[in-house]
């Protein structure tokens, strides 16, 4: 581990977290958990949604784009579905009451369908699928987000990198855990390649012209100012890999959680008022939980996703590589892992983390 | 259109078909469901999925591999979901009466999950997710499928090209229709550029050392040999532009047709006596239906649909493209034109329908 890092614990920095979020105002309840999906980020190893957004939350409080108090009211609600205004919530406590719905929801009645509108982002995806999982349900989460990506022949962002995750529990292997970005890469990834000073893979992004670019820091300045370009979906530039596949996969995520819940879609995401001021950034998420067992014995389901598993993992190795990985294994790796080793910070982001609790008065003692 | 065409028209093809399946033993409505299928597939331009594979259908049914008039059950059912056992159907039969369920499902209870196993090979999975579009539903319609596509890291066909189709409906503009495989290029592609000597795109697919291979006719060679390589998971090699995400739809519509259905994972269809003769194969499929007003008025969705298209269709175009598609737009396109013009059939097909037409005695008068 160079110095660009320094090793922190989990449980004072989810202490310190959750301080400064109460310092804000928010509940205490509602600040561990908030303080709780930033903190798995870190432990498995997606840094770009763990504490280093802090301070985006702060803002967010700050200025009143995220409400710490918030009004959070089921707007509509049946047996199997039920459809939430987030009052402008952080979008972890808006999201962790959605899939708490639909948890609840399922365990009664086989399914549980919740789509959230007006809420905020809600971190890692994977945080609310990962919830279903001490239920043995199937768990589904998505949300839309900033505008990063362009349409597959298109040069304007008009889509997030609008996540899917699905956890699928299993019996003595991991828990299969997809939480994939339907981008071919995140702007985090984007943003290490231009500190690095490395070329993009062509295919990644596009220049002002909508054609594919490997200069990291240019795509980056270009989606900043709107000036052209952007992220390509999953399967890259054009159709000939697939674009349009992950296009759509893109556009299905902002349908369920814009459109279905109402709030608005990617295009209409955090609006400002004509001084420029931001307004509630009216992000919509959409969870749903499955129960195995309304289709078929859950004991045998979970075997057999043991055995499709050690399939996979047993299978014939293409040259050049020894393991064949299974979604979440790489993650809870990590997490074992940095829970027993602590988690490497960036030294910029643990200045950061101390500036935020001299400037909210939390004493920072990481 | 060159002579390697024949034009055809939709009526005669369907009498034709649905006549060849009554010839088979297969009931009158069932015939015509399953050539329906068919024929949709050619007219909205996906032939690989059309009446070329009336000689598949035809061959399974004499072999017994699939059943004409099947015992379908209900194997578990409550307000929203079900389990069924297709019985060896065609895969269309099977797959049209779960999806009527989980369609009639949700018109009650706002949801619907059927999940179907033990039936074959269903066409195209966009006929299935259609079918919600005349209740105003949205549709979801997955199946798992023979074994063509490799995991990220490895060599061995172990996942099929596992199709995702959803459709959702809209107002004024066309109804927004996904229908792609998880897989980066579909076997019927592949066949097209070794048929005319074309070289593959390095990222479609893996030789015999689980390596990018540009050689169509090796590749598919190895892929029916199961001598190493096959096609790569939308995303491509590797996990450089995402394949790791592909392979993940690619497992994710795997789990909910083959192991929720408890018919059997992609690694254990098509299975064969040790004498190697053909035995029904354990094919599942998934279908999912959404009543959109249990969330909000369906009229605002659906205006808000329209919305979404027209922002993405009217943004700017990248260098080279002055169109925006939308999924399903090409194929609806393709349907009107076809039904006015004809559908061209490869000679080829034509023939080969003629040549069954003469076997079962049904007169070929196209």
């Amino acid at each position: 581990m160079s110095s660009e890092f320094r090793t922190v614990w989990a449980e004072p920095l989810t202490q310190f977290c959750q301080r400064v979020f109460e310092k804000m105002g928010v509940p205490s309840q509602d600040a561990f958990t908030t303080t709780d999906v930033l903190v798995l980020a870190d432990l498995r190893g997606i840094d770009s949604h763990g504490v280093a957004r802090l301070r985006r939350y702060y803002t967010g409080l700050k200025n009143g784009v995220m409400v710490p108090k918030p009004n959070i009211q089921v707007v509509r609600e049946t047996p199997v579905t039920a459809l939430i205004d987030g009052g402008a919530a952080l979008g972890q406590v808006a999201g962790k009451r959605g899939m708490e719905m639909a948890i609840e929801k399922a365990l009664k009645n086989g399914l549980g369908f919740v789509s959230v509108g007006n809420s905020n982002h809600y971190g890692i995806a994977g945080y609310y699928s990962l919830m279903a999982l001490k239920h043995d349900l199937i768990g589904i989460s998505l949300t839309n987000s900033d505008a990063y990506v362009v349409p597959t022949f298109g040069k304007e962002v008009m889509l997030g990198t609008n996540p899917i995750s699905v956890t699928i529990p299993t019996l003595k292997q991991r828990p299969w855990v997809l939480d994939m970005s339907t981008a071919v890469a995140t702007l985090g990834k984007l943003e290490v390649y231009g500190r690095m000073g490395k070329k993009l893979p062509l295919g990644w992004a596009t220049d002002e012209k909508g054609r594919s670019s490997d200069d990291p820091v240019k795509v980056l300045a270009n989606i900043r100012s709107r000036a052209g370009g952007g992220i390509l979906p999953l399967g890259g530039e054009g159709e000939e890999f697939g674009g349009h596949k992950g296009y759509g996969l893109d556009i299905l995520v902002d349908i369920l959680s814009g459109v279905l819940s109402g709030s608005g879609n990617t295009n209409l995401l955090y609006p400002k008022t004509p001084e420029g001021k931001p307004l509630p950034s009216l992000v919509g998420h959409f969870f749903g939980a499955i129960r195995v067992d309304f289709f078929r014995p859950l004991e045998d389901f979970k075997k057999d996703m043991d055995d499709l598993i050690r399939r996979l993992k047993d299978s014939k190795k293409a040259e050049g590589h020894e393991r064949i990985f299974i979604h979440g294994e790489k993650e809870f790796e990590l997490e074992e892992k940095y829970r027993r080793e602590g988690i490497p910070l960036f030294h910029k982001v643990y200045e950061d983390l101390k500036a935020i609790g001299d400037e909210v008065g939390v004493p920072f003692t990481l």
